[in-house]
């Protein structure tokens, strides 16, 4: 679902920069390019068009300018890196998400197998594994990593939280790592960027590729990122059982709380998957929950006409009735502002509403998160998972850095870091998932009482 | 996993009372008993050891004592009721609990396809539904009841909390219903033998029968509840994800909190069934936090050898240490003491632990009860509740009341109410289960500090 | 995964027909467009490019000529019908597929709740419901589809087989259908077009909808299709219980067959989602078992190396040699040839082969066809399905006829149904999907002895 | 659901034989026996009733005689073994089963982490394993069973057959074994009778512990085997799955083969379970197809009236169908007679049926044998699977031998193996499980035309 910037794009915002000149064969047994019906190199120039509408395109035309294109992603014909010299890490910063084994997986194999490098570090716990000492890094072998894609979690394991960039610097110079993968969010790929113009200010010829992990779906650019499926999945089973209790119960309310700081796409594909939610409750559509057009109106009136109602909300939603308890709690380790609990909050709002007013409600409040995020991948984010890593090894042989791979519209793409940390990705409310949410609740498409 | 009293027994503990002698012959097609190799009737003079502990029945006979027995469930040859007569009713009370369908869908297929009974009313949101205006209750068929066990939840509704009995009994009276299935826990089994009493008292020749309901597995005699194993499995899932959190994590520790407020079997089985739980904190079991034998310290020692653990609570460990947060805050609608959060008071305590040794340690806190009572049952809850709704029906059609059908040791049985609710069911420590526990996770016997 | 052919398509290619001038207001309360951040009204001029590499596009436009361009689905603001005078039926037909029951439930749904339509007809059994007596059509209302997205198969009934044109034609007329959905494959859609094209030749204004339903993915120019994903997970489980099986026995070789007549994207991608796979055949890419370049030669390779081994096939695979045993057989109901079990072929095959050499292996065999089909949808089927019903549903209210609505780069449109029959996607053996495959099974590129 | 045979058993029946005077104090720290609320050493005397029904017992008693009485399963407080000379092996052999890895998991945790046994072979695929150069036993440890348990199949792998006595007793001699640990079915366990025979008579002071595997559930006196709630669980889903093929066609056919060659326990729990089965068709009651109270009859019947149907067979049902294409066909590795394809066999016996009354059928087969086989153990398996380990250890430690470890209602407790391996456990049709099975599927009780 991607939701495409208006501003203009030009060709160059999306041009990879690479280490140097190709100068090694690849040991890739593909075919020339230009044969037909055989697997083949992808070429640089090989280039997607950003935009797909054709207004826009035409836009572009019409001002004699070239519409922006992507670098397809895929194994080059010629590589920078001799894979005998390579010496690859790999880290997994931030938050759990379903697919980062296989991910890690996918990495070491295709290194492994396909390229022969046989040097693999994995940095322990995210980017403090440069720097502490209490946790070496960990050899990665196929051995190793076989199975991990089975187990939800992260084998490396993971942390929230930047070192000094400098330190990290150090370490991967001191190390001889000169292919480094980070596996991360916002702000893992923020810290990529500034470890490769670094590294790059320092004259070392060292390939950093990024690959986007967000439960929350809210990479710029890119049309969904890797555990997404898996979390609605998850997520849908979790408004399924809300709708049980709230069935059950008279005047029984369902109340979850889903991933989601800034972004509502998990809730809004989880709810459209259930059928069931009456009111789904994201960052980017502001509501008032008091007064005759708010949230409480409805599901009073809602509750008085059907005795159950199901409320899915974003952990990013409402933050305006957060903000007095919460002043001054500041960040977390990641650099994310702290949010409140939303869910909590809708829950003794909810519940001294109808005390008020002398009606029984049972409130049944659900927040599978940890649940969610600890999930092994299923099928459809694993084959992704698979591809992006191949991908990212293919990149980084090639000598191309400072970039991420990501899927544009089921295409896998180079995207350069810069451009993907420039803003996030957010529902637009005009957009078809929106509409057909709001076709699917029945929800008021607003529920404020301003004019 | 039965624990077994070692108060003795008598005889007549366990027998059941009858309405009436029975009038009318069986619709069914079942063999005479005695029969070979076919389905037949079962005789109320079938009965099964109640103990099954050699030196246990060994005592009885040496003091010329019958040793006490159990009657079986199954359908009888003769019936109290005629078919045509009977107007039935289903009430579902309590929590919910994985089966509460199952229980319903049997009732109603036995009752209408065997016996031929044609009005049965389901009523609704529990006990309040005999008492309030807003919910008349449901006429009940095979076709509306069809599917429901595919669902979790109750059909019917369900809520905490009894009326006045007279109440109740009026409400059975005017709507001239004859045969009662009460499917609930505790409360609402103690309702069921007041209901059954004041209507004999008032010369009303209604039967009625219980069926346990309680996810905590706590009923008195009674082997397994239904809800309990899809409730294991669920569980473990929930252990699954907090052990993938707490191992992605540096100093990671998984918290999960699960049913349980008096009873800690939940816990115990899921634990083993995971496999991963390093600590399972039980009601029957008490334990420090602090000191040097206690929770907390060797929660220290295993993060500083392992760097990750596991706790699993069960909702009603630990309770001392919220009873002054918790002071006068009472009892919720089943007369059940509410309990405090003990899973929250322990992601404090361990989090202020670890701070003032200035140890970064991540807890990861999951709680799935409701999407645990939610769930649709598993297989052999199916077959279980199955088979229960089917014998409570034979139970009725025979006449017998103030009673509920259970399982012991496999088998299907008939219980005197006032036997099941003179007391609860829990872990006894000595028991092979928490023997397995405890060698399982490797924790102390003891996390006590006293001597 | 779209596979695009590389010849030039024109603009008209995807130009919709419509019954006629848009003569009534939508219900729908959407904002005008542009708009900014609303849910808003699609108009037929907003187009996405049908080609999205820029080479592809810059030909065109070389060429003075205007890319294709596809016509995007959505709510009109205008609409063909009256929503009071609209009649419409839905029918499914041929085999099973998860997601049938979403799409259904969501034409209902947006019929019902949003346009205010309140006569519909669902078909049972597929087309022959149009011309049997025995099955009469059943009224559809939101009460009846409200749950039925939570079961696998098809709530009406499907059937394979296409009765005469003129008589589906008759009965339409008699039954005064005004709006047609046709859910179903190949030829069901062909029908569809047979029958849009017949309705208009006898002057009817009868909107005919495609909705196109095929598990393996195989419709052209459409980037996956409802129920995919679902297969894809399923068949995934299938493969890891085929590699359980294998490697729990000595010389143990796991045969797994899955849907794909024509196109193996399902065993492509679960093969790749499980990583365990070292054989995939597919229809695209032709094999020899025997000889020295063989798939038995390399099973025998890889049989002594490791000692286990995992095949998968999809069921159109090596067609060649099953020819001889079925000449002759013919075509199924739906016009479809009938095709030779591969998967008994092959493990009879590799059963002789090690035989003959004196060794031997254990072949487990899976075929989980029927249990893929029957699921219920996954969450992101569900979700696909609901917007797949919704934009359904708008098209036949303003009056389109003769196109199926589709997903293309994740975004909705409209197709004239020739377009689409015109041909079937497969997978093209120098697609990234079967370079990927390749290297997750390291499987030679070619299994073929010939020069 | 033990079906207890009716011969009379004495209590010397179930002795257990010990290798010699218990010479070694356990290193457990358990409680003294008799104290209270604390895991404790089990004792030899304590003894379970073997029969439960008052009358039985009561018969012994009238008789003079003690009622038969089991062992305890659990820890010792006096060991023969001294844990540092210990050097045990592990084998599983047989058919895959869920919960084969839960328990060698447990088997390696136990003598590692409570006895201090650190010398643990397991043997390759199966008894072959013994005899075999090609693949030497692997040295187990608790980092390599750490995981197992979350997946399916054996990781020792298994086989079918039992290499000559003599040959096994050599190769446990010469591999200096002196506790051996043989997981597998009815074959397995004759073995492993001849293996402690021959090495009793050897002289060879070897402990020899069975652990009965059989997804069957046809394992005598024992109430339940590992595996069987798993199968049961998967088992359903097929049947759910047939259904919803069934209901989805005109005139559509379920027909689902389940496991069961001598023993209907799969089958008619999991049609219970389900609640769509209207046949099961089980090895313990014989039916007739053709004539007019076959099956075939009823099954017609049943689709005029309702247009669709779903049968549910056990592949050891209706065998005497298959004798002619099967005589002489003979018997697989394990030496089980081979049985014909049942369900293959249904297929074609039902199309041909309405082909020759002109009627169409649509018939959807589903055989979920390996998936079943190879899934993991669901929760209340793994429980079973760790406490089984847990005893069978205890047991070798104790010097116990030519006995195995099974639940006889909910208890653990030790059988000596030629009791077991006397018989088969079959389904009684008089149990009440085959009643509720009549029950839920209105079947008839007999499908024979025979007087």
């Amino acid at each position: 679902m991607p939701v495409i910037s208006d501003q203009p794009l030009h060709l160059t915002d999306f041009n990879i920069r690479t280490l140097g000149p190709a100068r090694y064969v690849s040991p890739l047994q593909l075919a020339q390019s230009d044969s037909v019906g055989q697997a083949e190199f992808t070429r640089d120039h090989d280039r997607l068009l950003f935009h797909e509408d054709w207004e826009l395109v035409r836009g572009f035309l019409a001002r004699g300018e070239q519409p922006p294109t992507l670098e397809l992603a895929g194994p080059r014909e010629r590589l920078y890196f001799r894979p005998a010299d390579v010496r690859a890490a790999i880290v997994t910063a931030g938050g759990l998400c379903p697919g980062i084994n296989d991910v890690v997986r996918s990495l070491v194999m295709t290194l492994t197998h396909h390229y022969g490098v046989h040097e693999i570090l994995g940095i322990r716990y995210g980017l403090r594994g440069f720097v502490s000492e209490d946790s070496p890094p960990r050899r990665m072998t196929p051995e190793v990593v076989k199975s991990i894609h089975r187990e939800g979690g992260s084998l490396l394991g993971s942390s929230r939280g930047t070192p000094p960039v400098a330190e990290i610097v150090r370490s991967i110079q001191r190390q001889a790592i000169n292919v480094l993968f980070m596996v991360g969010g916002d702000g893992t790929q923020r810290a990529a960027r500034a470890v490769a113009t670094a590294l790059r200010e320092a004259g070392s010829d060292i390939a950093v590729i990024g690959i986007p992990k967000t439960i929350d779906n809210d990479i710029l650019f890119v049309d969904q990122t890797f555990g997404f499926s898996t979390a609605v999945s998850l997520a849908r089973s979790a408004i399924d059982a809300a709708h049980a209790e709230a069935h059950g119960a008279f005047n029984g309310v369902g109340l979850v709380r889903l991933m989601g700081r800034d972004a509502g796409f998990i809730a809004a594909q989880a709810a459209l998957a259930s059928g069931e939610a009456n009111f789904v409750l994201v960052p980017e559509v502001g509501f008032d929950l008091e007064g005759p057009n708010g949230v409480l109106a409805h599901l009073h009136r809602r509750l008085m006409s059907r005795k159950h109602a199901l409320i899915v909300v974003a952990e990013g939603a409402g933050q305006q009735y957060l903000a007095e308890e919460q002043a001054g709690s500041g960040t977390d380790p990641s650099g994310n502002a702290k949010l409140g609990d939303i869910g909590r909050l809708l829950r003794s709002r909810i519940e001294k509403y109808f005390l008020d007013r002398d009606l029984l409600v049972a409130v049944r409040y659900i927040d599978p998160g940890y649940t969610i995020r600890s999930a092994p991948a299923d099928a459809s984010d694993s084959v992704y998972c698979q591809e992006m890593g191949q991908n990212a090894v293919h990149a980084a042989m090639a000598g191309k850095t400072g970039m991420l791979v990501g899927r544009v519209r089921g295409r896998q793409v180079h995207v350069p870091i810069e451009v993907v940390t420039s803003g996030r990705k957010s529902l637009d409310p005009g957009h078809p998932l929106w509409r057909a949410v709001l076709q699917s609740t029945g929800q008021p498409e607003r529920m404020t009482n301003s004019e």
